[in-house]
């Protein structure tokens, strides 16, 4: 945490948010502002766009985590919620609405630090295979509609899978698009035009 | 929780065992195994089969934390891991190992539950996504080959493409195999016969 952090704080209680505060103060010369009410948070959090959103529930129930998380962008950056008590169940609905780091009955100035570099830590692992997974998403979503579009090429014109790809090829290098464009386009208009 | 739990602990000091002990039977009835010396620890918790792995360390040097974690398949069960202290890089090399929860000076009999039942909800959470990803890079690799196998069968036979996936779909309905299957195989043949 070399670069300066912009931190959000959700905090509807002031007298808790005084030591997170200073905890925060400690750890470096971050930008911290602290949220207390509920209303618009998500649009004020978009706004925002802080690097982190540290969240404070004293007794949360399980709608209000579960609030709380989607409003805060858990997939956009990393969030640390940090809760006074718990049980398996809002465990397991922090951890699957995206929180970064759920720490429970551990708020301490000093521990702060820890637990925002975990939530990092654990984001980074997360948008990681998420992206990993919506690449090869994407590759097989392509290969899918290159083989489309190669087979209504070869109905068309009457010629094989090799030529049918060259010119899907051809086509993109000389409209300087991808041959996954190309075949999509060609895959629409051949719907439109009902000559699949 | 409420069934009954293997859970194996790795703690090399008898005195810091004592209490952690103490905080798993307030859990529940559950079965503890104290693993103290590291020799042999992958084969050790291999044979144990646990449900979950908890790993106390003092003051972790980043070789023995990731020593640690790989030997305690985090892929296999969840991971929790305490210790003293840490830093930011530490930390990361925790997340990155694979451990599903990294406390940070937080070993208290009363926090083990909560920490447990968070390595749980994040380690199930990380498993469906692995399953994910790899059922969809499971999905692209059948699909090229499938696409290779049709190629082979259209040059061999002069079939078009659509004749070419009713064979290899004929064929694997045949032998009770599934196309992918056929078509892997089908691959491997032309290849040796050098037919492609």
């Amino acid at each position: 945490m070399d670069k300066r952090l912009s931190i959000v704080v959700i905090e509807p209680d002031p007298e808790r948010a005084a030591p997170i505060v200073d905890g925060l103060r400690e750890i470096g010369d971050h930008d911290i502002r602290i949220i207390s009410e509920e209303t618009g948070l998500a649009r004020h959090i978009a706004e925002c766009r802080p690097d982190i959103v540290l969240i404070d529930l004293a007794n949360p129930s399980r709608d209000v985590l579960e609030e709380l998380a989607l409003a805060s962008g858990p997939t956009e950056r990393p969030v640390a919620m940090f809760v006074d008590r718990s049980d398996e169940h809002l465990t397991r609905a922090a951890v699957e609405a995206g929180i970064s780091a759920y720490v429970v009955d551990g708020l301490r100035p000093d521990r702060i630090k820890p637990v925002l570099d975990a939530a990092i830590a654990r984001f980074h692992m997360f948008q990681r295979m998420r992206a990993e997974l919506a690449a090869t998403r994407a590759a097989l979503e392509e290969r899918k509609v290159i083989d489309r579009a190669k087979a209504v090429l070869m109905k068309a014109r009457g010629i094989d899978e090799e030529a049918a790809y060259a010119l899907l090829r051809k086509t993109a290098m000389d409209q300087g698009k991808r041959v996954a464009e190309i075949a999509q386009q060609l895959v629409l208009a051949a719907g439109l035009l009902s000559c699949r």
